[in-house]
């Protein structure tokens, strides 16, 4: 079944959703401040839930706080088709970045339902918790969980920087660490993974182009650099006699830069982080915390070799200036592939509905990295105006999100078709 | 007249003192934390003036709120010298920096006492107020404004970081923009200063020396620098595509330490504090402040010449990199010659009573550099353990104290005699 050009779903009703949605932690920047598990974040969960249910969706929240809503299919297959993205934001973030995802998979359940269509499977609405980096350190948390990435003995004594328990923030969204394993006992009812997202660059922008298959994500390696030299009177210690951490995480930083920018084909690297201890005018700075991330878009082996390379001269930087470095690996995850009988079905609908599409790399991390552990998942990524993202002037024009919706609804039909 | 070995401080007398004033403010840490117009610092205020209305000395508190106790000459000659420093400290701070010098002076007006000597000129014990970095951001406050470097219609807004208004908190420990100009009529009246400091480096203790006079006072210069990039996602923006404020503070850092390390017989530089905006895990840093510090010990040339190749070269860094750059000049004070008689009166006595000592350079600024602007001025250093202060392990031995006590004893004898 090939949708006709009339047929997409209904832009004016999905941008109000969104602007509606991005009045919930809109701050005086113009930005939108939304961490899971703060108050706006319940006030926006509870929104959502309240509307699912006016849709006569079946809810569950699961033991990570994850929102799922449930329409049945016809019946003649199992399992569940999932749509979803995250409605978190991060400090100071944009509209798009999430609720995008999220409210687009409301819209094509309504759409479907509007252009009388049921599908084979049950389609499945998907909101993940704290999907941004949050003050729990724990990004993509809830797809993480889902997936049974995050060990639950581990997340018992997790606490954000004002001593909250990770388990007592999860209480009072609905979730439980106690029905972790339930979640686990899911996978095999999930038949695919679809996640719509911002692309958060600027390919398709400089060609013009509304919508790209995500064909794999970027690995992603986080290490939290520790720098321990001497505090010292900034007057009174000669230029002999110090051991500056600064100075030398300095050259550090330089040294990612210069690795990364050597093998710019196959990495980008960034410090996006930097704390200075005391961080005091007349003090020679004794301690440097600095947290170092390479995202590699090519092969693992060249994400690895980077790495290292990164991690040695680091290290010999150190000893040279009598520095004592501690690492603290956050993330060390390889690229992920993506799913290619989804990325065929992406590209397909596109051609179908007669969208020009490219297929790129994510080289961000999005839940749909997970969810690819469990289930055949894709990504479908949209343009952004200048590649803006995490900040107010993140937007993606109503053309550009209404071709990625005509693309999606095409796909589910598509893929409800060709899955068992 | 010069004192016997017998007849100098009581050493226990001031170590027990010291030890008394260390109760306020003292915290979990073993460190003392008592910034001026803190409740702390108000009890301190409180007992210090008490004590020296007990010692049957008149008290003046001036417009700056700085605390002054005179005791009466034989009359034989008009004004006063002057000893003392400040009871403020540092967070988490030492017991010794300020309150010896400001202890010592009472110690030595008690000895004068007990010695049976009455000076020809009155002898007059001075606190100053706010004289470390504080939250008004007026390090040297009361030295400042006694000496009218202050400009008064500039303090009527300054706040700290809660709002607090500079004019209410002096209120509240009696001082008064209003009597500003009486302390201005002061000047002629003071015929010396001296200052006793712990040295806060370890050129005493490297020669195993108990004190030093000291000739000059550094030059200080503090340019607060603001880089601004461009803030983008880590993930998504390519090597090329960067304009990163925090690799280009990198490369600037390094060269302060660079263009000192090369000028390193002449001046010390520092970048201390540094903050990252949004200092974020995933996102280049779209801006950076960091504040550099350059100290001269030698001439105001060398100083100016070094400043000048800092500047330069961050500029180059700043254009090559397409990165705005702000400056905000804090202090900007040449090196300050101290008081050749009185340097002397300093190393003769300290031949007389058998003391061997040093002349240094002094790194830090003291309130001793703001009162040469209005009466002959100089400081002793005592030696400091490790180097040490700001910090709890901040020390000075007793024996040290004792000869310090002694050469001071012997100068203020000394000055009394040479001085009009």
């Amino acid at each position: 079944m090939t949708l006709s050009k009339l047929h997409g779903i209904d832009i004016d009703r999905l941008m109000s959703n969104i602007e509606d949605y991005a009045q919930y932690g809109k701050n005086e920047y113009g930005g939108i401040t939304r961490p899971s598990f703060s108050e706006e974040d319940k006030k926006v969960r509870n929104k959502f839930i309240n509307e699912l249910k006016d849709l006569g969706l079946e809810i569950t929240v699961d033991g990570a706080a994850n929102i799922w809503a449930r329409k049945k299919g016809t019946g003649m297959k199992t399992g569940a088709i999932v749509v979803g993205s995250h409605l978190d934001s991060v400090p100071n973030g944009g509209k798009f970045d999430g609720p995008l995802g999220v409210l687009m998979a409301k819209e094509l359940l309504i759409s479907l339902e509007e252009h009388n269509i049921q599908l084979d499977h049950d389609l499945e609405i998907v909101s993940f918790t704290a999907e941004e980096s949050n003050d729990f350190n724990l990004s993509t948390f809830g797809s993480r969980s889902f997936t049974g990435k995050l060990p639950l003995e581990k997340l018992k004594d997790v606490t954000d920087s004002t001593g909250t328990k990770l388990t007592d923030a999860l209480l009072e969204v609905d979730g439980n660490l106690d029905s972790y394993p339930e979640m686990y006992r899911q996978y095999e009812d999930k038949k695919a993974f679809f996640e719509l997202h911002i692309e958060q660059g600027k390919r398709l922008e400089s060609q013009n182009i509304s919508v790209a298959s995500v064909d794999r994500m970027a690995g992603v390696y986080r290490n939290n650099i520790k720098l321990i030299g001497e505090s010292n009177h900034s007057g009174t210690t000669t230029m002999d006699s110090r051991t500056d951490a600064l100075t030398a995480a300095s050259e550090m930083i330089l040294q990612v830069e210069n690795v990364c920018q050597e093998h710019k084909n196959d990495v980008v690297g960034t410090v996006g982080k930097a704390n200075v201890y005391p961080n005091a005018t007349n003090i020679v700075p004794g301690e440097v915390e600095f947290l170092f991330e390479v995202r590699g878009q090519t092969n693992k082996e060249m994400f690895h070799y980077v790495i290292s390379e990164i991690l040695s001269q680091c290290k010999d930087i150190a000893s040279k200036r009598g520095i004592t470095m501690e690492e603290d690996v956050i993330i060390n995850q390889d690229p992920i592939p993506l799913d290619n009988d989804l990325i065929d079905v992406l590209n397909q609908s596109a051609e179908q509905v007669n969208e020009p599409h490219l297929t790129l790399t994510s080289m961000a991390v999005h839940d749909a990295a997970h969810m690819s552990s469990v289930t055949k998942s894709v990504m479908l990524f949209v343009k952004s105006i200048d590649g803006k993202s995490h900040c107010p002037e993140e937007y993606t024009r109503p053309d550009d999100i209404e071709a990625a919706g005509k693309v999606l609804l095409q796909s589910l039909i598509s893929a409800d078709a060709k899955l068992s």
